[in-house]
């Protein structure tokens, strides 16, 4: 059924805000331009009125959830390519039935590759969109400029540094794949990256992160022993973004909280207390870099709290402000703020295998404006598949229990399978947030992540109409891709 | 000068508020009795008008400042008995002289001693008011129950476990110092003891932790392996503290995050998922314990990220909660939440060394409403004391820099010679609070977690007129005892 004038009118719902609240409100799209549209000005100033209206039935009515970080699904895994053909059949797949699980918009993962690999994959990787499906965002690239002592599954053998900086991203990824794009286009844009997870502590990487952001490009920390001041520099000089907290980096030391513990990171004794060198893409500040390194190797030696801590810059800076005039002592909040440093954004794997439900409502409750929820999942994602043994590659089978992934004849995690809808529903049954807050954490976060909030991740009019129908228990009821139902719940 | 009538009224200042807010107000307490008065009522019920106004030019009056956890200062150590008349010199000699600090109560701490030396020592700490100085409100045993793995500096040899469970408690610390006391009354109680420290895991601590509670003693979890689950039966059971955060105590992981994880335990899923025995005082659930016990062991040995995860009782509830119907999804907060599940307070120990400002901030924004600044001060704690080489005990010498204290020749951090209102300004400064949030956790928060609100720590109408007059800095400018004043900066 569609409408005579092409507005829809959903009524009797619930709208998630991007304040993370639920109010009763209707919303109005456009099914022919496949928008999120004003009602107000659509009715005052064009005089028109939705020829079709549908009751929602008191259902929530939601922006659809957006997975930035997804190594596979259905069968299809975004790093094993066999022929054009066939990889292009499974983004295909993925991107059709994955609308199951509310997922309107997803950044498929690459993870460390082959050199070589890299430009036959990443020019299929670019934006797609789909009349039926989610829309591929471009891609996630995991590697290859990681840290081997948390490489994960990553293969040692592709772990690369990049002595040249950028250039040494540009030689991996390719340099137009890494262009300044004026027009950040959904598609039929050349550049496809969205996000590339890297070791700031690695050679050359804390070099290249100015750049990346200079390009819009989403730089995360992830799979890396960076200290604390390393990974502060990090984000002083842009990285937005932590990859699945908690996972592949150091636990959380007190006396030196590492990348963790950006998210207790303070803009107040940025500014006041780090004497950083400052940031510059044109000349890197290599002393800076060089002795970041020389500190990560005693990073990687666990130590007790009893033995002697390590002395961090930041820290000296701390002691010595003991003796300087006290600038960042306030009464009122924000008075001395760097307002260039932002603590990132970082992702959760709220599949309670993960992390313990009390970690993830720790990090929340530490930074909630910063939660990306997504997940991490391998290929054989698909909520359809029975319990038991799955080949996975290379000869070795997954056992899946539940949402529980292991290695065959191991205990070891083999990555995650669970879908993203029940993320949200953990997410919220962990951490004792509304629905609405949990829905925020896999719409407008990652959307604002990604700079793309105008089109995706919420209800602002002029946004792509992709939507997902949840009960009041965040049950999956019906899927919209720019304004078409393409998914029901049978 | 004195009153004519006795009242004094505190006007042009600033008031902490028990929200964290800072007003300005005027603030009426009657000297002769050294009690904050409700000011609308004395003056219209009694018709009385303070004979006294003093100016206080803008500054801020706070409640006087709580240290729960000192093990000493100018020179004195509270677990170095050498005469009677000796200790209590020293006890005189910290009450007069910590009043520059803003400190105006403490909790003397008793490390583990042998046991034989508690019934020695223990009855000369019992509550003991001075008029100028301030008040001992009775002793913290930090041991003699604590895990060996993380002892710190207590003696190995005295640390015992508790096989009779609360008997075990009052063989050790003496059944009369145990006793319920109807009258919990800062005087002339025989019962001295306000906080028990020990570890959970300890055989037979579990078994105490109600009959602790219901003696009004804050059991606090500290020098501890404890698991997760082990952990959380201990708040269940009513553990109301955590001994110095981050110290002695497991790093957060987050597959098992342990005692520093209690500060994202939400009472929603420990209602919902935790299948956990009834606790009972009377017939303690020993197969509980005794299972909590073999895992502690596993606990003890650190497991990377990639190992297998441990799969504790809660998790795999949780996991098994996929299958039930969802209990604990809400679209509104605190629907199903268990009300005898509070999150325990937590020490913090803010003089920038013993940990991260980013730990500090983590932490406190994770749970602002449980957090306690303490010093943990050694003897040397004495804001006169130049920097240099001091005797400490045993032929042992510390080194003292600043705030930063270590054994001479080495490394090792020697405890902190931090004074609280150092520390209060460093937490405003560390994680971006008001002062008037920094000083909550020195003033109402400890009160909170002795149950003393309504005579210390607040200007709640009869509680003890205990303040300190602050700049706008935090800088102390003046103490007073009950109602006078006893330190004023020269």
């Amino acid at each position: 059924m569609t409408s005579t004038n092409g507005l829809i009118c959903f009524t009797n719902c619930l709208l998630p805000l991007e304040d993370g609240s639920l109010v009763r409100k209707d919303l109005w799209i456009d099914e022919r331009r496949g928008v999120v549209l004003d009602a107000q000005r659509t009715f005052f100033s064009k005089k028109q009125r939705p020829a079709r209206e549908i009751d929602m039935q008191g259902n929530i009515v939601s922006p659809g959830f957006l997975d930035i970080q997804i190594n596979g699904a259905y069968g299809f895994d975004f790093s094993v390519y066999e022929s054009e053909e066939a990889y292009r059949e499974g983004l295909n797949t993925v991107s059709e039935k994955i609308v199951e699980t509310g997922v309107t918009s997803l950044v498929p993962t690459l993870i460390t590759q082959d050199k070589a690999l890299y430009p036959t994959i990443l020019p299929l990787l670019r934006p797609f969109t789909h009349p039926q499906g989610a829309t591929l965002l471009g891609w996630h690239a995991e590697g290859p400029f990681l840290q081997l002592a948390k490489r994960g599954a990553h293969a040692p053998a592709f772990l690369r540094s990049a002595p040249e900086g950028f250039a040494s991203f540009e030689a991996v990824y390719g340099a137009s794949n890494l262009a300044i794009a004026e027009d950040w286009l959904m598609e039929g844009n050349a550049v496809g990256v969205r996000i590339i997870t890297a070791a700031p502590e690695i050679d050359g990487v804390m070099d290249a992160v100015s750049a990346l952001g200079e390009r819009g490009i989403v730089y995360s920390i992830g799979h890396s022993i960076a200290t604390t001041d390393i990974a502060t520099e990090a984000v002083r000089r842009g990285a937005r973004l932590i990859t699945h907290l908690f996972n592949a980096m150091p636990l959380l030391h007190h006396r030196d909280p590492s990348i963790i513990g950006l998210l207790g990171a303070s803009p107040h004794l940025v500014s006041s207390f780090t004497p950083l060198a400052p940031s510059s893409p044109a000349s890197p500040v290599r002393p800076a870099h060089a002795s970041a390194r020389t500190k990560t190797k005693a990073q990687s030696e666990a130590f007790d709290e009893h033995d002697t801590p390590p002395q961090t810059p930041l820290l000296a800076a701390v002691h010595a402000a003991a003796k300087v005039p006290r600038l960042g002592l306030h009464l009122e909040k924000g008075q001395v703020a760097d307002m260039a440093f932002q603590r990132p954004y970082y992702e959760l794997i709220v599949d309670g295998i993960h992390s313990h439900p009390n970690s993830v409502r720790l990090a929340y409750n530490a930074y909630p404006e910063g939660c990306i929820l997504i997940t991490d999942a391998m290929k054989i994602l698909d909520p359809h598949l029975k319990d038991g043994v799955h080949e996975w590659r290379d000869g070795k089978r997954f056992v899946k229990e539940g949402v529980k992934l292991y290695l065959e004849g191991t205990d070891t995690l083999a990555g995650s399978v669970v879908t993203l809808d029940t993320c949200v529903r953990n997410f919220s049954r962990f951490t004792g947030c509304s629905l609405g807050e949990a829905i925020k954490c896999a719409t407008v976060n990652p959307a604002k992540c990604l700079g793309i909030e105008n089109s995706k991740g919420t209800l602002r009019p002029g946004a792509d109409a992709d939507l997902v129908v949840l009960s009041r228990r965040g049950d999956v009821l019906s899927t919209w891709i720019r304004g078409k139902e393409v998914w029901k719940k049978s």
